[in-house]
C-alpha cells in the first residue's frame, strides 16, 4: 500500500469540516529544535501525530528533530512514538504511525557547530527528493530565547532560511517575545533580520483554542450579543488565568520574569483585544490583526498605579491537603527574589466602544483553581420595580467565556424564585463544548501546527501586537521595580488582600470562579 | 392542640420566601360552585389542600361546596379528601388534612333555589361565628358561563354579595369571558352589576404559570435583554401553545367556539401583552394592566386576512402509534362543524418599540407535542464576515421562554464548531426551572387563589383587557365564518399546509418546538 493510498483510505477522524474546507497541509516538512523539551514531548509530537491521524497531513509529511544527542533516526523515532503513545488526543492506528513514521529523520548537533546544520540543510534537501517536501519546510525553536539569534543565524548562513520561487520557509518562536520592549525589539530584529515578517509565527498557543476562537463566532456571527457589547452596558470586564500549580521546576526562568511577563503580556492581553476589539473587515490576518493592534494601542493605564495593580508571591502552606512550598523556598529560588507568582491590573481602553469601562486582569500561581475566564459583566438594571428584598439574591448579569478547563459559555441573569412572592434570584444558563459538539476539541497545537504548515497567520500575534503589550507592561514593571517585595498570599487562595482592595476601591469584586 | 398551633408548628413545605413577604392568607372562606366538576376535583381542591400544606391559610380558613347533589358536610369532605389525595402536588399530612377538614361544608341545592342560597348565607354566617372567617369571602364560579347571571343574581339577592366596613366579598370567574365582543360586556355587566370591578378577579390560570410571571423578572430585572427586545434587534415573535391531544368529551363545549375563543383570546394575547409590554412604573395592579392593556390596544390586523391567518381541523389517522379519531368524528360532534382545532393568526403592534415586527400567534390540537413557548427570533448579524459554507448551519438567534412543560428559558446562538476549520453553527443554552431552583413550583391554581383571598389583582386580567382581546379576534372571526370548512390537518403534524404557507410568504418557518 502506497503512502498516498494510506492517507486517502484511512483517516479515522478527519471531519467533514476540515475536508470540506480542504485545510490540509501541502507536501512539507517540520524541523523542531528542542525536541528534548517537554514542551515537544507533550504537545508537538503528539499534535503532529493527532494531525496526521485526521488525513490533514500530507502523506509524504516529514518530523525531522534536531538536538544535542547522540541519536540516530530510529532512537528519535522511539521517543516521538513513546511520545505519541503517552500524549496523543486520537486513538493510536498503527497504519497512522507506519506512514508518519517514516518520514522521521534526526539530526545531532550543537546550535553553534556549522557542519550540523549543514547535516540538517543534507537531510532536508534528501527528504525534498524522497518524501516529495518539495522545499517546504518551518522551523519550530522550541528553545530558550537567548538561542534564537544563535539558531537564526545558523539557519542564514546553511542556506536553510532562503526559499526558491513557489517554495516557502517559515520560523516559529515561542514567548518569551523578550521581558520588556527593549529586549523585544532586539530579539525581533534578529529574526526578522534572517526571516521576513510575514514567513515568522509567534506562536501564543491561547490562540489556538477553541474557546478564544469562538470569540470571534460568539461576537461576530450572532445578533444577540455586539449590541450591548460597550460601555453603555457593560460595567467591567474580568479577565483571569489561575493556575492551581507552584513554580517547581521552573523556578531558574520563572525568577525575574514573573507572573506579568509571563501570562498578561501575551495571554490576558491577546484576550482582551479579542473581547474588545471592532469587528474586522475580514478574518484575514491584516484585517483581524490591525483591529488587535488597534485596541492595545488604545489601552491607557491609570494614573496612580498604586491602587490598579496588585501582586503577591505565594506562601507555603496547605493547598488541596498536601503541604507545599512557599514561592522562595521553591528548589533553585533566590530566596531574596521580588518576582511576583500573582498580578493583577486595571487598565481602560480609550475608543469610544469601552471609554470609561475598567478591564480587570489577573493570573497567578497557587491560586484556588485552576481556570481560565473571560467576565464580561454588565450594569445593573437602570431601575429596579422590584424592591430590595426581593432582589437581595441577585447580582450583575454576566456573560462568561470559559476558556478552560469545561469549555464553554455561561450567562448569569436574574429569574424568579418559585413560590408565592417576587423573589428574584441569579440563575446561570450554560453551553459546553463537551456537551454540544460531538467533534472533540482538537488541542491548540494541532491548530497552530496546522496553520503553520498552511501559512495562515491570523492566530499568530505580530510584532506590533508584542511591542504594543510591552508597551502596556513596562511602566508597571517599572513601578512594581520600586516597590519592593510583594505581598505574600495563602496557597489555595485568590490572591494577595491589596487584589481584593483594589477591587473594592472600584466597589467591586474578583469573581470566584 | 388547638388548630392553631398546628398551622404554626406544621407547614413542612412554606417557603423562606413566602414567610418572609408575609403572603398568608387572612381568615376567609372559599365558595365553589360547581364543585362536582373536573376543574374543582382535579385543580382547585388539591390547590387549597398545598396552600394550607405550605402553611399559607389561615387557622380557621373555610371550603364550602354548592351543587345540586344529596350530600352533607361529610359527603363532601370525603369528595374533597380524594381529590386532595389523588391530585396534590404536596405530600399528604394528615395533621394538615384534619385542620383543613374541620372548615368543609356543603349546601345542596339548585342555581335557582332561593332557598338553597339563604341556606348557603346562613352557612356562611355560621363560619364566621365559628370559625372567625369574619365576613371575608370569595365565590369561585366553576360553572359554565351561561349561569353566571343567575348566580351572580342570587348572591345578590341573599345579600352575600355585600360585604360590611372592613370585611370582603369577592367573585372569582373563569374563561370563556364571552364569545365575543357583545356578548363579553353582556356577562361583565352582569356580573359588576353585583360585584365592583375590583372585587372580579377573572382566572387565567397560565397567568399563574412561573414561567409567565419570569417574563417579568427576565425582562426588568436584568441588563442582559431589554435593550434587543425592540425592532432594532427582534425579526419576528412567535407564541405558540400545542396541545397533542383532541376535543374528546368536551365536543359540545367546542363546537362552535375553536382554538381562536379558547386559547388565543386569553392565554396567547396575555402572553403576548407580557412580552411587548414597556416596563410598567410598578408592579401593582393597576400599573401593570395599564401596560398590558396599551399593547393590547396597539395590536393592528394585517389588511388581508386570508394571507395573515390560517386554521384547520384534525382529521382522523394515526398518532403516537393510536388510531384516533377526527375532530368531525368525535362523539357528540357535529359532523358540518366549521370550527376550527387550529388557528395562527399574524398580528403587528403599532408601538415604537415593535413597529414592524410581526407576531405569530398559533394553537392546536392534535399537534405533534404538548408545548407552550414563546421565542423571539432576533435578525440576522447586519453582515457576515464568516462566508457562506462556513454558516450553512447558522439560523438566526433566539431567545425562547418555555411556558410549559420542562419550564425554562433557552438561547440560541452560533458558535464555532471545534475543528480546524472556521464553521459555526447553531447551539443552545439553556436554564431550566427543575435545575436550577431546588424550590419547587407551585401550580399556578395555589398561586392565584392565595392571590384572591389576599386580595391581589395583578395577575387577573381586567374587563378591558378581555374587551381589547375580542376587538382583536371578532374581525378574524368574521373573516373565518364566511370561509367555509377549515383545511384538515393529519394528527401529530404541525397543522395544516395552510399555516405554513403563511409564514413562507414572510420568509419565515415556524418553530417545530
Amino acid at each position: 500500500m502506497s503512502p498516498v493510498e494510506i492517507t486517502k483510505d484511512f483517516n479515522p477522524l478527519r471531519s467533514r469540516d476540515d475536508q470540506r474546507l480542504n485545510r490540509i497541509a501541502g507536501p512539507s516538512g517540520l524541523i523542531i529544535f528542542g525536541v528534548t523539551g517537554d514542551l515537544s514531548r507533550k504537545k508537538l509530537m503528539p499534535a503532529v501525530y493527532d494531525l496526521a491521524n485526521r488525513g490533514l497531513l500530507p502523506p509524504g509529511f516529514a518530523l525531522v528533530g534536531f538536538a544535542r544527542r547522540d541519536w540516530v533516526d530510529q532512537d528519535f523515532e522511539q521517543v516521538v512514538y513513546e511520545a505519541v503513545k503517552q500524549h496523543a488526543r486520537t486513538p493510536f492506528h498503527d497504519e497512522v504511525w507506519q506512514q508518519l513514521a517514516q518520514g522521521i529523520r534526526f539530526v545531532p548537533g550543537e546550535f553553534d557547530d556549522d557542519e550540523a546544520f549543514q547535516r540538517l540543510a543534507d537531510t532536508i534537501h534528501a527528504l525534498d527528493e524522497e518524501r516529495g517536501t518539495n522545499g517546504n519546510h518551518a522551523f519550530y525553536l522550541s528553545i530558550p530565547p537567548k538561542a534564537f539569534p544563535l539558531v537564526t543565524e545558523q539557519l542564514k548562513k546553511s542556506g536553510l532560511a532562503d526559499s526558491k520561487e513557489g517554495q516557502w520557509r517559515r520560523v516559529v518562536i515561542e514567548k518569551p517575545f523578550g521581558s520588556d520592549l527593549k529586549t523585544a525589539r532586539e530579539l525581533n530584529s534578529v529574526v526578522e533580520s534572517v526571516f521576513p515578517p510575514d514567513s515568522v509565527f509567534r506562536i501564543d498557543h491561547y490562540l489556538g483554542k477553541e474557546t478564544v476562537q469562538n470569540i470571534l463566532a460568539l461576537r461576530f456571527a450572532n445578533e444577540l450579543y455586539e449590541p450591548i457589547w460597550n460601555a453603555n452596558y457593560v460595567d467591567h470586564v474580568q479577565i483571569t488565568m489561575a493556575e492551581d500549580i507552584g513554580v517547581a521546576g521552573r523556578a531558574g526562568y520563572y525568577d525575574g520574569i514573573g507572573a506579568a511577563r509571563d501570562v498578561i503580556q501575551n495571554h490576558l492581553l491577546q484576550l482582551l483585544a479579542l473581547t474588545a476589539m471592532e469587528e474586522p473587515i475580514s478574518f484575514d490576518a491584516k484585517d483581524l490583526r490591525a483591529e488587535k493592534e488597534k485596541v492595545l494601542a488604545a489601552v491607557r493605564l491609570p494614573e496612580d498605579l498604586s491602587t490598579a495593580t496588585a501582586r503577591g508571591q505565594y506562601a507555603g502552606g496547605w493547598q488541596g491537603g498536601e503541604k507545599v512550598l512557599g514561592f522562595l523556598e521553591e528548589e533553585g529560588m533566590n530566596p531574596q527574589s521580588a518576582t511576583e507568582t500573582f498580578a493583577a491590573i486595571k487598565l481602560e481602553i480609550g475608543t469610544r466602544r469601552w471609554a470609561g469601562v475598567p478591564f480587570y486582569l489577573r493570573t497567578g500561581k497557587r491560586l484556588g483553581r485552576r481556570v481560565t475566564e473571560i467576565a464580561v459583566v454588565f450594569k445593573r438594571a437602570p431601575q429596579q420595580l422590584f424592591d430590595g428584598s426581593q432582589t437581595e439574591a441577585l447580582g450583575q448579569n454576566a456573560l462568561v467565556i470559559r476558556v478552560q478547563p469545561d469549555e464553554g459559555v455561561t450567562i448569569r441573569f436574574g429569574s424568579k424564585v418559585p413560590g408565592a412572592g417576587m423573589q428574584v434570584r441569579d440563575v446561570t444558563m450554560d453551553f459546553g463544548y463537551g456537551h454540544s459538539f460531538t467533534e472533540a476539541s482538537p488541542e491548540a497545537y494541532e491548530r497552530l501546527i496546522l496553520d503553520v504548515l498552511l501559512g495562515d497567520p491570523p492566530l499568530f500575534p505580530r510584532h506590533e501586537e508584542v511591542e504594543l503589550s510591552w508597551k502596556i507592561l513596562d511602566p508597571i514593571e517599572e513601578f512594581w521595580a520600586k516597590q519592593g517585595q510583594p505581598e505574600q498570599y495563602k496557597p489555595g487562595s485568590w490572591g494577595p488582600k491589596s487584589a481584593d482592595d483594589m477591587m473594592a476601591r472600584d466597589g467591586r469584586v474578583w469573581r470566584r470562579p
